[in-house]
């Protein structure tokens, strides 16, 4: 390690309290959906002791829906600010993009939880709250590294951009709106929880809901309906199948350790109005995971030719066909192939601190990098110290040792992308 | 068809526009649970006409909660007065119940219906409206039969008690209160929709909830999670196993009509909260048939010893079993048999009548009759002019003719049973 390398992690190391009061502050504030300003002043209070030019808007959603890559629920970011921060490099360097979502998923059932969501504990070296890995940890992460540069007396050479953005968790409008206010850059890491793997492809997903119609009758001669649950069985079987079809084709050696490389998740489920009748409708609505060689469109028409052929297996279904809808979010795949300096820099930056090296991977859902490359043309590398299986969980955590560590990497990572200017 | 019989059909007859008003009336207020005195409010109006006592009172929910066969979520019967009407008899003869309930299930999505659920409209001979099949219709018919009995000057010999009554779609704590209050006979009618079949066996039911748990988990790696979902998808295939070994044991001719005489109706689903994640709960609500000649409690050890042997079918219910619940409203079977001079009687009526042999089944549902028999120890026959396939539904409507010749064959059973005071 270089000397200047070993001061700026010396100093994270002196500083780990810093780190984690950081991290405990950022969750105590909620900032799902719709109320991520009490987090973001969090930040901007940090961003503030920076040398550094602050940018905070709430978005516009009139703008925003003229983009064709938006594709949201939102009506509005009222209370919802993106948060950016640049700071200018000497020049000559390659410019980076820091990105972290403040946005977090509801925390669910309260009594699932052994601490509150929002009250962090620390306890056996690990922080405890919703969006301690997901990721207001790979965000601290970042804060740390850049500070720990900036206190070290470093300059950059190339712009050094953070950006704290809101609603990833819903499709990536806070990326988007960054992207169209102008921020692109030679490169950009998002510090979402990959275990300490390099992710350099993601794949993308989006939202659908399907509507199985039934026919009502009394539960009591159930024979006269057709019941729209035992349907929508039919329909999730035969969506389980199209997932087995999808990752047959996917042969990249990149997933080779992933169970299913692009999973199609059925996550609610909601039919029937009286426990006495026959359900005349259900609901079910999911994820579809897209590969990184693949575009939303190809995927939307692939599951809706799929339902269709449902009526080949069961007559019903060509009199009420299965309606699909996609609705909410979409958030794109990302493929860094060929862009490969990106990788290559934090890969050194990674096996300097650990003296091992990386695993790379794909990652099995999505990130804010496909809305940064295909809307912003920037390259973009994804490595965080959360735990992907701790992501959207009760008792989500993070290890404090794997936060501090990703500071560290992220430190040198930022100093070898954009450049130093060396004291002679 | 002696002349006083026929004095009595041609009155029925000759008022068929009274008939049609009472239950357009009758429909026109919404009576769902809770908010049935508007209804009873027309009920009463009616029964003031006649000359009988009559009695309406709010049953008491602390007097009901002590009877073994309350089972019900019901905490007040505030707004939800139960009326009867005791016509004495100049004695000698049988007395007799006729019993309707008020109480109409909800009218589900307004958009199914054609014309306004409580907005009742003639059309080509039908009645349309919530209520009118399951059981304004019945109710009425009773009514009618009453009112012709009176205006043609007939004098019965057995009590005739009239029992307009709330909840039985929520489990019969209206019927129930009126036993308590010490209302019995030697005999009940309830014309509950039959397709003017007559019932003397009728189908009890129950209603169970089961929650299934799974594992959440991120839908883009949702092998590492269990989905409920798909849990549940192996609870209901099993219930409906369990539906076919319980229906291969009846035997009853009375059932041989019926493609399943006991079902087992799964009514709803709910499950998951979350598009992108592994579900970790479903709960569905179903309604379980109790035949004839079961009890409410071997059929719920015999559900739930079933749902414990899901264990041998996947590991995942011995460590995370299916949990089981009955909640809501129970209602009793009942059986006739024994008893054969209420179905012999009535048969009589109908075959003066249509010149026809009537249809003797068993209903694949439950009425009030299980509570009138067990906990009244009144005989009970259920016949009514509605059609089955129609309750619950929406365009829901009941057809004249059917109202009017019910009301005619019901007026000589109740001449039949109590006897009438001879002019000599």
């Amino acid at each position: 390690m270089e000397t200047i390398e070993k001061k700026v992690c010396d100093w994270i190391d002196s500083h780990e309290i810093k780190a984690v009061r950081l991290l405990k502050k950022l969750v105590g504030e909620k900032s799902t959906m719709g109320q991520e300003f009490h987090a973001q002043a969090v930040v901007l209070e940090k961003l503030r002791q920076f040398d550094a030019e602050i940018d905070v808007w709430e978005p516009s959603i009139k703008q925003l829906r003229q983009h064709p890559l938006f594709k949201s629920d939102r009506t509005s970011f009222k209370e919802s600010p993106n948060i950016v921060a640049r700071k200018r490099g000497t020049g000559g360097g390659k410019s980076l993009i820091l990105n972290g979502h403040i946005d977090v998923v509801p925390e669910g059932s309260k009594k699932d939880w052994d601490t509150g969501p929002f009250q962090p504990v620390v306890k056996q070296g690990r922080i405890y709250g919703r969006g301690t890995t997901d990721m207001k940890g790979g965000s601290t992460a970042l804060l740390m590294a850049m500070e720990a540069i900036e206190k070290c007396g470093i300059r950059l050479k190339g712009d050094l951009i953070f950006q704290s953005v809101v609603d990833e968790e819903c499709g990536g409008a806070g990326t988007l709106a960054a992207v169209t206010r102008g921020y692109r850059a030679d490169g950009a890491l998002i510090p979402e929880p990959t275990n300490m793997k390099l992710f350099i492809k993601q794949q993308g997903s989006m939202w659908f809901r399907i509507t199985v119609k039934g026919l009502s009758a009394h539960g009591g001669t159930r024979y006269e309906g057709v019941s729209a649950i035992e349907k929508s069985m039919i329909v999730i079987e035969s969506i389980r199948q199209l997932e087995k079809v999808r990752n047959k084709r996917i042969t990249d050696p990149l997933y080779e350790n992933i169970p299913i490389p692009v999973p199609i998740n059925i996550g609610t489920i909601k039919g029937g109005t009286w426990p006495s009748s026959v359900a005349d409708t259900v609901m079910i609505e999911g994820r579809c995971g897209i590969a990184p060689s693949e575009s939303p469109e190809d995927v939307q028409s692939e599951l809706e030719s799929w339902l269709k052929d449902l009526e080949y297996q069961d007559e019903w279904f060509k009199h009420y066909p299965a309606e699909l809808e996609w609705f909410g979010a979409m958030w794109l795949p990302n493929d860094l192939t060929g862009d490969d300096e990106l990788a290559t820099t934090l890969k050194s930056a990674y096996q300097t601190i650990t003296g091992e090296q990386p695993i790379v991977e794909a990652s099995p859902w999505a990130t804010d990098g496909g809305v940064l490359s295909h809307a912003g043309n920037t390259p973009v590398i994804v490595f965080g110290p959360g735990e992907t299986k701790l992501a959207h969980q009760a008792n989500e955590y993070i290890e404090k040792d794997a936060l501090i560590k990703a500071a560290k990497i992220i430190s040198l990572f930022i100093m070898k992308w954009c450049d130093i200017e060396r004291i002679t």
